[in-house]
């Protein structure tokens, strides 16, 4: 049994992370940690029947796990995650404090000294579909953001074969509430959310621009830009993004169809629905799966990519979990497939 | 032209009276106070395309003005009220503060000594189908809270005329979010409230209680106790409370339904549906409208009221205007019919 | 392994079986039918990645099943459960068809003839927290109502020691939509739903009334009668019953608490929470839990009982499934803990 | 007084008509027609307070009002409208039948032949912000798509200024269920919509593209085309476009923002926001106004322009009052400012 550590465990990741390692048949759960609720049980916080004790990070014994997840908030991740590293347990960290290779670019986006740059060479982007290799050979994960794992997994299939006229897409996002977390905010709150829906950070000003563009000119081998644009919608889970692409030549529907398709061959959670069939929410939400449709609009090459995930499963949690099987040598969907 | 000013515009209840007194053919605007966003416009604080400028109370002349309504927190309006009805205004208070006639009883559910004991006598219960020639004299008005309305509305034809078999029922009440008012819980955050529904504050403890009571007792002329159980409906606006009662001598539903439209002859906004219709969300939300819906269940005199409201409107700022203009002498409906 | 056949397939309470049985260690699904979609395949009618056909109902080969679950329409299933009990397989029937004893009652209340009354004192009311042992040696289960799920468990611990002033109860329920089925009707539209709430066949009128009261008077051993108010939810899964209660003696919240606790142990999927909390849908949704909370109110007995279940899973399919785990004698939660 | 029937007065924008013309101080409703419900009252259909009788369109007499509006479904619109204008009545008709100037084109899209082709030349496309003199001088209005208005007012300010690169716009829309009318589909029953989010009709292959080509063409005197992926919103009302543009020269957020300011001066319901603010639903939702907002991305000239707007309201029905009001020398916001 692999033993597995939780840091920041009431949030919202931190519970769907609890959920899917409660299923994985080969997870102990050791100790969770929130720094709010210590001194509480789970059940005391969510609506579960889970009677888990929460204790304070501080308190967390390292030499216990063999593998800790990081739950926790940007910047607050970066001292935890080093003290586990230098414990020597694998680390998972879902936060966005080690996907960006470059200290300056994460400094200029986040507004904050990164502090423990030695281990941004040694941290893997943890989307298996593009880097499962060099996850299996690390023992520090730096899950993806959720925004970012539906743009680059919309956008990898056309790079790979260098199909667009330019190192350009427009990405229209529209996310449920989840991702902005487990807190009291006036902007999150029901009534203002409920049969409201509303942009924000639009344009090239979300933080989740930098680790798209970092990915996706590292795929295109040259500089890719993208404008994105975030929408809230009123749901509680789910990611769908459009993506506008020009193709340098017209394909059809059908031939981006096959396209998509013999790209994802093999990957357990791609699933590229048959042309005319377009992904929506209701494909994903509680899955790890990633929906694809493609559709081919005219003859000068314009197309559309619709892709959806669950932002708090293969946009966080589940693909922490799938980083967790690959290291620890555990069939790469166990815990997943519900 | 009646000049208006509103104490505490930033809240729910604030912003529905301004949405209210703007189309009000005879009143005036004169000032909106926000201890909060004083400096800021109501364009700032709301999606809305009003320009009007937001004051701090200290700031707001009482000496301008011929009505103010006070949209604060409990404890916080009795100072507020007891300044604006000493320079002389009409005042119609939205708080919980001067409902209940005895400050014993309000120290005991609200945990905080009345510090203007002396007003309770003067403050006028403002459900005009019930107070109206005594609200006509009066220059304060305690406006009901959202539950009560809709409960002492739906057991006061059954009062009135003697025909329940105890001085007792149960009024299991369902209400939207924005009851809760405008601010950021976690309680309150939408991830927590979608796709739930829960009951809070149940059997004989919600701060609506002793309001219920005083008021059924006053009308039956002997104690009368509620059971009552409120629950979270996941949308902003609207209270439907279903009411069980057991009545002396068994009624049709024919005859229930009749003598509540004779009880409510000419009330402009008492509206009680045809037997075998039931009274819904969808008949009074943004109205000031109260819907009514009867049913006779047994030969053992169970029978079930259903009744709906909107909780920011006939449940608060629409009341509260019915209110001013029975005092100002206008038209009771001015402003309300939408 | 166990080989199952699902008729009715492409119904929400059919599409949770799906979902359960591909969870389920010891199951292999052998067909489904839908008279609508057959030809077609699973993910052509829903969301979802699986590629099952659908066949219709008479071409389902009954000899190649150990267990074949009904999901029809109530009326539909006799005939179908009559096939299947006379081919030799067990029989999860979820419908209606089969739950009432008495031929006269169904007729009465389903407007209906049953034409397979020799079935129904082999049938055996599917509800293990009553009638364990009895399902265990039958071949035919009649999976009960979700609101009488509810209703029946929230009453039951009071019932068994005799606790009640009389063998009368209030349930106000409150549904979520899937409760109507899956298909396309004015009232269920996405606009007539969202933001209202509304109730129906309030009184003595609705078809799980007599469900309610067959076993609750078992229970008793007494007539019991049942005033149930249903009301609509906008959510999508769900149940939460508000129960009205007098007891004879009143007791504290404690010691109905203690009294739930003792009743319920043992069971794997009663959930008894801890004064002070109130059971929400939150605590219930995609699960096959049901959780209860108790709370006395006054010296004079009154208490409420809430309860709270997934519609589509421990109010249909989830049941269901624990229904033919004890027939096949498989560990009963199998496929239910997720 | 102005004396109004309605054609088609059950659907969401019937019933829209009818609030708006119930607050409009110079209208009276002379007769409401619904082929369903002929023979019932307007409170047997909807849940409202108003008892005004249905008719069959057959009995509704023409001569008897100055205006007709119509809101039938496509095609069903030709010959009312032919034999309303013949009657010499003015005009106002909802559907998609008198939009397109051109037959062929109409057939094209809606794959129905147009049987008075004689009536389009004199028909006027309803957006006074476009074609407002044109409007006040005909009799017959074609009141333009939900989807079009926003697309046309929002991207209507660049071309006038010929400020584009390219005669072409993405438009990615999202619009709440009622856009599709008042119907029992189960694509748009409660369970389906709720919590979920998806595209449709997606690329180039809307009924609403031609008539965006068309009045975008006119405005930039050459053929304009459109890539247009509209959305399903969890929500009862409310359209928002997110319109992408690349400007030949780029300007700044600010200066886009002082055109759109400018172009719209005098406009009363194009409603402008300040840089900084983006439009959001909860900014139009029951009113009659369009919200816009502008950003400037990048030096390559890419731009957003969002948009917002009631699509029952400024993008149906309010639309069609304020043509009559215009038609009819009214003031052109009366019955539109709530």
């Amino acid at each position: 049994m692999i033993k597995v550590g939780i840091m920041g465990a009431t949030g919202y990741t931190g519970l769907e992370l609890i959920k899917i390692l409660k299923r994985h048949r080969q997870v102990t759960l050791s100790w969770l940690t929130s720094e709010n609720s210590a001194g509480q049980t789970l059940a005391d916080v969510f609506a579960c029947p889970w009677d888990d004790p929460l204790i304070t990070s501080e308190t967390a014994p390292l030499d216990d796990v063999d593998v800790v997840f990081l739950a926790l908030p940007h910047g607050a991740s970066i001292p935890a995650v080093k003290r586990a590293y230098e414990a020597g347990v694998k680390v998972i960290d879902l936060s966005a404090d080690f996907r960006l290779h470059d200290a300056a670019v994460y400094e200029k986006w986040y507004k904050t000294t990164h502090t423990a740059p030695e281990l941004l060479p040694i941290a893997v982007y943890g989307l298996p579909e593009l880097h499962r290799s060099r996850i299996r050979e690390t023992r520090l994960i730096a899950g993806p953001g959720c925004y970012p794992t539906s743009v680059i997994l919309g956008l990898y299939p056309l790079l790979r074969h260098g199909l667009m006229a330019e190192p350009y897409a427009i990405a229209d996002s529209k996310s449920g509430v989840s991702g902005a977390g487990r807190k009291a905010t006036l902007g999150n709150s029901f009534v203002e959310v409920n049969d409201n829906f509303s942009p924000y950070n639009i344009g090239h000003v979300h933080r989740h621009v930098p680790e798209m563009e970092q990915e996706l000119s590292a795929v295109s081998g040259a500089p890719f830009t993208i404008t994105f644009t975030p929408h809230l919608l009123p749901i509680n889970q789910g990611i769908l993004s459009t993506l506008y692409v020009r193709l340098k030549d017209p394909l059809t529907t059908d031939d981006l169809n096959s396209l998509y398709r013999e790209v994802w061959t093999g990957e357990p959670f791609m699933h590229v629905l048959p042309p005319g069939k377009l992904a929506t929410l209701r494909h994903v939400v509680n899955t790890n799966r990633v929906t694809f449709s493609t559709t081919a609009i005219d003859q000068r090459g314009n197309a559309i990519i619709v892709v959806t995930l669950d932002n708090l499963i293969k946009g966080a949690s589940g693909a922490a979990v799938q980083c967790m099987n690959i290291i620890c040598d555990v069939d790469e969907t166990e815990g997943l497939l519900f």
